[in-house]
């Protein structure tokens, strides 16, 4: 892959915090520069050796980059990815770490000037926890977990070989989609599994919360994430969410209507044949 | 806690089993018998030493014993204890491992004749995984965990203490209340979110499972669970499922109401209401 004189990370939370470390760790660049809102989340991040130099300022921070990710909450992506395209040098490649694609590629590739050579393609590091910040960030996040990087008729076809060599470079199994699959595929297997999570955890009252167990536990772990950080996530892919959840209504509801009938084997059967294929997750892996 | 003679399981899969190794280890009693509906199963507990003696009689594994634990999918644990009830001998004590428990008790209850001393308190040690087997039993499971023993008119004083006082020999973390509570409790706790897991992994399709990552993993771990023995516990708790399953609706449908109309703020109100109750559930362990 590409070693790159400097990468600049936008946004040096859990996911960009991580990046970076894992780039330190790898030696993919020569210089790690992160950009911050806050003084404090700076100090935090130096602290952490997650970057080797933080700024305030986006165009300090990108001017002389040669590869910027956006690791920014999902909804200012395109609003910072604007200024990054005023600042970026010539030739300067940019990506994302966010949870949604189609309206966010779509913006950004609005935004691109054809007199500007400046580089985007779509990124999602499908990594992560319940934890968010720098604190919890560490080099082996990306290690082995799914990247999703996104092709439409825009993109470049130099750059996108460039991404995808700087994922994989990370450690990461990087697939190629249109935006648009992207958000269908992670609105089942992310954003839903999130939405019933948060769900079961607002319905269960605190007396019950005394006897819960592992079961209980896991099911509702990604309900300790950051509430609007997944706002941002649900409201950004809100169709392809929708769509999901009439999906897992179906199946809930054939469950719950077979057993308000007391039929037996039909709840069997529904049982079992989740049960298989989620079996096939595991053995995926 | 009272040391017993014999320990009878009746059922020895992953909590039979772990229940076996864990008295064992504890040396909480001289000998651990094992009734079988099959010989495969005694062979494999004997093996992993989860038992000292295997038969495939009720009559002949009870007719000595002073305790008796019925550890066998729980549709059938009625049904073995009236045989239980008959080879007792006076003054055995009977327990159970079953998911539910108020129709499950009632129907017991009823069995017992006032003319035998022989006594029940219903029990639900509340370990497990989603695996099943007593390959998988270990004498740690219940170390730590909660355990739900019940209490009703016709409940023994002096037995329910001998109950209480064998799981807690056994480490787990008591609690006593009535049957009805019981059922209510675990209908948020555990049937409800094994419900919404399996309605999950249903509903996502096999392509899609290529890019699941941890989120989609925890969410649907529980989906893993033997598809006939959880058909059994929801059929056996039926009432209570539904009503848990009607307020998960309820919050479910806020979110997704909120989020068809692009509220932000209260869809993030909604997702924070949850993520602080969860956080509780951490807190407390």
């Amino acid at each position: 892959m590409t070693k790159f004189n400097k990468i600049t990370i936008i946004g040096v939370g859990l996911i960009g915090g991580s990046i970076g470390l894992a780039i330190k760790k790898r030696r993919l660049a020569c210089e790690v520069i992160g950009v911050f809102r806050r003084t404090s989340t700076l100090r935090r991040a130096l602290k952490h050796k997650a970057i080797d130099r933080g700024t305030m300022s986006i165009e300090d921070g990108v001017k002389d980059s040669d590869f910027i990710i956006l690791a920014t909450p999902v909804l200012l992506i395109p609003t910072i990815a604007r200024e990054v395209i005023k600042y970026a040098k010539k030739g300067a490649i940019i990506t994302d770490a966010g949870s949604t694609k189609e309206w966010l590629v779509n913006k950004i590739e609005r935004t691109l000037k054809p007199s500007k050579p400046v580089f985007f393609v779509g990124s999602h590091p499908m990594a992560g926890s319940e934890h968010s910040g720098v604190e919890f960030a560490n080099g082996d996040l990306l290690k082995d977990s799914p990247c999703i990087v996104t092709k439409t008729g825009r993109t470049n076809k130099n750059t996108l070989g460039k991404v995808v060599g700087f994922w994989k470079g990370l450690g990461a199994r990087v697939e190629i989609m249109s935006p648009a699959s992207h958000d269908r595929s992670v609105s089942f297997i992310s954003h839903l599994p999130h939405l019933v999570a948060f769900s079961l955890a607002g319905t269960v009252s605190e007396k019950e919360l005394r006897y819960a167990a592992e079961g209980f536990k896991d099911t509702t772990r990604v309900a300790l994430s950051d509430a609007r950080l997944w706002a941002d996530i649900f409201l950004s892919n809100q169709k392809e969410i929708l769509k999901s959840a009439r999906l897992f209504e179906k199946y809930y509801k054939k469950i719950i209507k077979a057993l308000a009938r007391r039929k037996y084997s039909e709840v069997a059967r529904l049982l079992e044949a989740a049960r298989a294929k989620r079996s096939k997750f595991t053995n995926g892996r």
